[in-house]
């Protein structure tokens, strides 16, 4: 496997600082086309804005979506010893396996809509440390989880979408979202897997007493990360961080992921120009971080399993936007009269 | 083509009374297998309920979509005389030649969504009267355009999708959703294809005048539609009649075709019992009468081309719902713990 070209927290940040933007000659000529494909002007809605912003980030005004991947991270998380979920933490290793075997619900969701899938389980046997006692990992331990999605993203890929399976992790999203973006406790945490109204409570108490473990989380996103977050997050956040660069358009799934994500953008505001929210997940936090991203989700289905489901879906929608675009075509070429 | 089994209004009313339901067995075997899948209880939200609702339509608790079917419907309509729409009428017969070239909207979509598309125009060269002056549509004339849907749906299709085309055709809708479901003109008529303020005011008038033309209208929904629809509604209404009575599981699309579809409702109780509304659209209307079927869509993107366009972007939704279902592991296979 290659190795990615950074070594240190800094290293990684400076590379997303240099990261291009989109091809702005494609997305003009993304939308001249637009305006000239036989329908009103903005009757598909989102669908026309979502085409012209994938053209500008592939770098070519009539693009097409041939090569999607799916890439679900695992991890385990010390702070289960909490008790903060309604799952064994066992589940995590298990459900690997499911997805290895192709029994999980993004299995069906990424054969759906014809995109590969990989799994990366990410030293299982070793969770990261109970954040409530100090940071869940050492900075090297955090460089490895970016690396590790990093280079698990196909350069080839024409669309990324990445999940993930920890059992745990929504709490320690909840803790991360809280660092980025304040608040109290209780706007962050929700019933995960289905914790109950104790559960809950506990949760809320665990992500306070996480935030007083580690005050250096505050006022630094990708420090947040390390002190919060788990290995499976970072790794989304390095995987996101290489479609940036390599110009490959990623949809964000829920709450986990996209607070891993929102390290990205706060830490180099513009990180996320790649990324659109595939949906809003029931669970209650998510709709405040994709709120603070200023990001809309296409989906809103009541769904909260994680692996990247949402987001998986959300491809048919990407997939039909873009065949419209690139398939429609215009008043000229159809002898339609344009109004 | 194979001739429908009715020729009268009272006719066609009886065989919807007579319909079939759904299979409760495969729907009660769909709950059961739910229960048992790697996922936490509800997780995936609202693909669970559709999941369900489309096995207990097609009678199998553990069914595929392997054939979806797209009918796109043309009519045009007298009431263009008035200025209602910011096309000419011309457009309708082009639009068709485009559906037929391949290069509409809604033909990009079906393909994107593995459906085969069909193209009934229906007398395009005699328009429907202009309803201010009286009924659109003598008897005859509507019979025969719900028939022309009926044939159309093939009876091996597994999901449907009616879509339409026909300048001035929000105006007729708009008309019968008005003597649907009363309140005031100016609930139900938005921009169309793109009217400005001064064509919205006059739609309203259009709509005022219509319901006073035609005073029957009111109270009895086929009625309704034979005075203010097109045969392009009247053909949605026969085909998504047929799939009532084949158990074919029906996405609603915009406005038109929601409307259409609810005067079915209206006549019969339950006979959109097998029909999910796909979207809703920027057409004002649409969100009242998907509120007055009881009906939530599945996207709501801003979409207002119609053609089937948003119900055919949700086939998407329904598939992933649907491949989960069935395709995913349950617990006991998987050797997942179950919390």
């Amino acid at each position: 496997m290659a190795q990615a070209p950074f070594s240190t927290i800094e290293a990684f940040r400076a590379l997303l600082s240099d990261a291009p933007g989109a091809d702005e000659a494609a997305r003009a000529g993304a939308a001249a086309r637009n305006g000239q494909l036989t329908k009103p002007p903005g009757a598909l809605g989102r669908l026309e804005d979502l085409a012209i912003w994938y053209a500008g980030w592939r770098g070519d005004a009539r693009p097409q979506i041939d090569a999607p991947q799916v890439i679900v991270f695992a991890g385990n998380h010390g702070v289960t010893a909490r008790g903060v979920s309604a799952f064994p933490a066992e589940v995590t290793v298990q459900m690997v396996a499911n997805f290895n075997a192709g029994g999980a619900a993004i299995n069906q969701l990424a054969k759906a809509f014809g995109a590969t899938m990989d799994v990366v389980a990410l030293e299982l046997d070793r969770p990261t440390a109970d954040f409530t006692q100090g940071a869940a990992m050492s900075e090297a331990e955090l460089v490895a989880a970016l690396a590790a999605g990093w280079v698990a993203v196909d350069p080839r890929a024409d669309l990324l979408v990445t999940g993930e399976m920890g059992i745990g992790n929504t709490t320690s999203a909840a803790a991360l979202a809280h660092a980025l973006f304040g608040g109290a406790p209780e706007d962050w945490v929700g019933r995960g897997t289905g914790v109950d109204d104790t559960g809950l409570a506990l949760k809320a108490g665990v992500v306070a007493e996480g935030l007083a473990a580690n005050p250096g989380a505050v006022g630094d996103p990708l420090e947040a990360l390390r002190c919060l977050g788990g290995r499976e997050l970072a790794a989304m956040a390095g995987a996101i961080a290489r479609a940036r660069i390599e110009r490959i358009p990623v949809i964000l799934d829920g709450f986990i992921c996209s607070t891993a994500a929102a390290t990205l953008e706060r830490a180099v505001p513009g990180a996320l120009d790649h990324a659109v929210a595939g949906h809003v997940s029931q669970e209650p936090g998510h709709g405040r971080v994709l709120g603070a991203l200023g990001k809309a989700p296409l989906l809103s289905l009541g769904m909260r399993l994680g692996e990247g489901s949402g987001a998986a879906l959300a491809i048919g929608v990407l997939r039909g936007a873009v065949a419209c675009h690139s398939g429609m075509a215009t008043f000229a070429e159809a002898g339609v009269s344009d109004g």
